[in-house]
């Protein structure tokens, strides 16, 4: 099914990212129906209220009833959750794509529950703030921001294709990976960037420092303000892929403690200039109305 | 002299620090006569163009006649460079302060060279960008940011409560510690973090994910765009805090590596909902525009 002729769509989870979802869609001039499912009917309240949703259920298959494409929007161990009771639905099969911030756990399980494989394509959007919840919600989120498919030899080229169109709907850039290497590259760029924003605050809070602390180290560890089971789950799940990038840090900050502890200046200055070179033309290119 | 009787400021470095001291104290309501001292004419032009100096000079002996206080703005190496020719401008010794990311070689020089060691009281202020110059100068930079003063037991006690009013004039939050405690807490919280945000993205660069990067890098790595000779300095200045701090930051990463290859997903997520409350507190308290 191209995406034009997909008509109704579920969202499972609508916080901060299932949110932003609805409301990307219809800022993206979606005229189809919205349907949204959370735990607490109060969540589903504030995503109604704000326009995410056009009808909200706390029931699973209430809200996947009729549904052309499910978006799997919940953390990472929800996700794995949700899965097997999508096996058992039974009616046609739609669609399904996630938001999961861990890949390879995921798609093995959808491949392995699912009774149709081929029609599950995992996603990894790289948008998120440390707030959640619908309240926050905003069409926005994930304008042009990448997003990680992980297709594989099972997935069917068609559901692939229409995945595709809905991520670049939200005006989304789209990257090919496998599970393994989404996984990597979040554990680099993502999730240890998280874990060391965690660990300064934590570092200034027991040693001392937060007095004198300002925006600087605000803006450092603001992530670190992160919803703890969202991060925790994907500590969990990406743990080798964690542990991995963890060494190749501690290999980094080893070769640049050596070049502070020699006095070096020039060869600091070197590192420091390349590096900032390097971040300001990334910025000018891929969030240039942050550079 | 009391802050009121202060007439003549001299600014040495019309950056961002030293314009956004000049917009800052009109902001606040003083109407003396302010001087900034620059190496180049265009600085001094674009300083003087958007008012954060009445008068510009390149020549240090010229802009510091008739000063009352001497505020020196620029970065940690050219402080080190200008505090022997204040020693030999002749004339009454001004009040002096500085804006240095580091204290100790500072405070140690001033009080070496200087006639009069105790009208020198040492500043780190707490605030900054990753941005250079007097055209992203603001008066509200230090506004409600702190500012550690490092007076020492041959500070003159009057000289020392003028310096504390000239910076809670700019709106800013006074925080005693001697050099050396004020190099280690800079460490801690600016100097290190900085470090990391450098290595993170060093590390993104080499080995791959920039593709796929997004804001949450974006943010926990800006301040890594800082500029590389301000922070060279900063890194050979203050080396040895540093190296401190580097092996503080490895102790915690390694057992934080230790908790997620046990994949022990309680005490992970009881850290970081710790380190997230802490924060959420600190963010209200200290910088409640953020929270």
């Amino acid at each position: 099914m191209p995406v034009e002729n997909i008509a109704n769509i579920t969202v499972v989870g609508t916080g901060l990212i299932g949110g932003s979802i609805g409301l990307g869609l219809r800022e993206a001039g979606f005229t189809g129906h919205i349907k949204g499912v959370a735990r607490r009917q109060a969540t589903l309240d504030t995503a109604l209220a704000r326009g995410c949703i056009d009808e909200g259920h706390t029931d699973l298959a209430a809200a996947c009833a009729g549904a052309d494409l499910i978006v799997l929007a919940s953390p990472v161990s929800a996700i794995l959750e949700t899965l097997p009771k999508l096996a058992v639905l039974g009616g046609g099969q739609p669609l399904i794509t996630d938001a999961g911030s861990t890949k390879r756990t995921i798609v093995e399980t959808a491949e392995r529950v699912l009774p149709e494989p081929g029609r599950f394509v995992g996603a990894h959007p790289m948008a998120g703030a440390e707030k959640t919840g619908p309240a926050v919600a905003r069409a926005n989120l994930f304008a042009d921001m990448p997003v990680i498919l992980t297709a594989t030899d099972r997935t069917d080229p068609q559901a692939q294709q229409t995945v595709e169109q809905f991520w670049q709907m939200l005006g989304m850039r789209i990257v090919h990976m496998t599970a393994s290497d989404a996984d990597h590259a979040a554990a680099r760029i993502s999730h240890v960037p998280h874990a060391v924003a965690v660990l300064l605050f934590d570092m200034a809070q027991r040693l001392g420092g937060l007095d004198v602390s300002s925006t600087g180290f605000a803006d450092v560890t603001r992530i670190a303000s992160g919803d703890a089971d969202l991060w925790a789950d994907i500590f969990t799940e990406n743990s080798d892929s964690i542990v991995d990038v963890l060494d190749e840090l501690e290999q980094t900050i080893a070769a640049f403690r050596k070049g502070v502890a020699s006095g070096d200046r020039a060869a600091l200055r070197e590192q420091l200039d390349r590096v900032k070179q390097k971040r300001d033309a990334w910025l000018a290119q891929h969030l240039p109305h942050r550079a």
